[in-house]
């Protein structure tokens, strides 16, 4: 996996991916998947929608950190299993189950998922509480260059996932309005 | 265009597409390009990342109402334009410069963008001021269920955009996981 610049890692973020959330409460590890997610800054901040409905949020309190990992088309089905199943169920390993690889992360506890095309190690800045958001701030982002497969998944939210079509370059129009480094 | 059922709303902005954000300060309509959006309830509850460097922010702000416009592939040289061009340009009316018809909405002074695939009508119920968040109530929510280009956009935010591709149906396997309607 290749270090990202971190000023263009909310690129990983802007177009809606599904991502995986992996944390680590001090005693396990622990996946979720996640569409509720928006870009905050071009500087890698990033908000991410859950609460106490979630076990992982236990994590994200206790630690206040957390991986960002970005799956593609070919893991919908690890993506649709993780969604499924809960961390709080005794003995479920997420990784084990749907057969992911820990990779260890610099600045957090919380592993890497070596399977994903990009993996975001952050820190929680801030608990919206009243709108059940959570702040993030990127530590590091990285992206598999070497992976064929690089389209991602945009759930529906109905049961339905649409995968990244055709890419369109509008570059020459939108120059003077892209952020530094785009 | 056809009237949804509210708790279907936040399926039009889970995946995550590029939108037009419609808003009337009391004289004159004006269009934003957004990607940084996120839905944060079932019930049509959604975050807008913006702030006083969007000139619709100001009408946000006064008239604490707006619509959501959800373009299709079709409209991207649209959706570039107005994103390029500031409403607080002397003359800009963007409806007029991008060939975008007006309709009138219910509940809100902004109007309707007829040549989108889906519109949905907002009130701002909160200004997270520390975050640049919006966060917007569905009031009512459109789709043209005539239109044939149903293919939305996403913008990655380095000047270009992926559209949608194929769509996959696992809805099986989330059975139990869905909210009531989907």
């Amino acid at each position: 996996m290749q270090t990202l610049d971190l000023n263009t890692a909310f690129t990983l973020i802007e177009p809606g991916p599904v991502v995986l959330i992996s944390t680590n409460d001090g005693q396990r590890d622990n996946l979720m998947t996640v569409s509720w997610t928006m870009v905050l800054e071009f500087s890698g901040v990033f908000a991410l929608c859950t609460g106490a409905w979630n076990h992982s949020f236990k994590a994200l309190q206790a630690t206040r950190e957390c991986v960002i990992a970005i799956p593609t088309v070919d893991m919908i089905d690890q993506v649709v299993g993780i969604g499924m199943c809960s961390g709080a169920d005794a003995g479920v390993d997420k990784f084990a189950r749907f057969g992911l690889t820990r990779a260890p992360a610099r600045h957090v506890q919380a592993p890497l998922v070596k399977q994903c095309l990009a993996n975001i190690e952050c820190r929680v800045t801030e608990f919206v509480a009243a709108q059940h958001i959570v702040v993030l701030q990127a530590l590091v982002a990285y992206r598999d260059t070497a992976r064929q497969e690089t389209r991602t998944l945009h759930a529906v939210g109905d049961g339905s996932f649409v995968v990244d079509g055709h890419r369109f370059n509008r570059r020459a129009a939108m120059a003077g309005k892209l952020p530094p480094g785009e």
